[in-house]
């Protein structure tokens, strides 16, 4: 398979989806994380260190709880790869976490968007997994 | 965005690659493992605990790795759920590792296939992530 046939073309809106994702999860919005998903059951959200989670509604709730929590949190996305393919987007980068006492760890993430029909990326996928302090 | 938009039409063959790469996991057979993936600078592969590993050559050394060990490994594969959206599938399962002691843990995964001209599925992303033990 040439290289060309996933070159990011499309790939400004798609960045711009996975900072929407970003900014909500960093202002803990519920509402406007769960804007992001597709609304069906097929979508599958696997939280560091969690069990995968299939259908929006067990993706919303898990949202729901983890960012309904008033603890400060910061994220700065970092190493970010964008991929197009038809009407599928992927995207991997590394969430840096910080926390009030400083780096608080970095999660390896892959998030998986489908081109809705409206021409607007929406999330149906997103795994997150821990990623080791190296020693 | 309908459900039907990504129904897993096509679906068998994309099941066919996701066991065609735990068989090469199991077998520890890393040419075979390597002719399962797009040979592109676009892959992505993240190992339990590590970070993301971008391009054919960096995700072949790290399979050559993994698998060049004469440790027996048993792999057990669950919850295989399979989604078609155009030219890109993509599987989510739980890879459940047997070591000689018995059960070693399992591994959520998230496997992305995009397919060829030949219609054959390549994989160009593979995540996976340990899952925390219920208490």
């Amino acid at each position: 398979m040439p290289v060309e046939s996933f070159e990011p073309q499309g790939s400004a809106d798609l960045r711009a989806a996975n900072a929407a994702f970003y900014a909500a999860f960093e202002a803990r919005a519920p509402e406007t994380m769960a804007a992001l998903w597709a609304r069906t059951t097929q979508v599958t959200c696997t939280h560091p260190g969690w069990p995968t989670l299939h259908g929006f509604d067990a993706v919303r709730a898990s949202w729901a709880a983890i960012l309904g929590n008033d603890q400060p949190l910061q994220l700065i996305v970092t190493d970010e790869q964008v991929h197009v393919h038809g009407e599928v987007g992927w995207v991997t980068c590394v969430e840096n976490l910080l926390g009030e006492a400083g780096p608080a760890g970095s999660v390896a993430a892959l998030n998986l968007f489908v081109r809705g029909r409206d021409g607007r990326w929406l999330m149906v996928a997103h795994h997150g997994s821990p990623v080791a302090s190296r020693v």
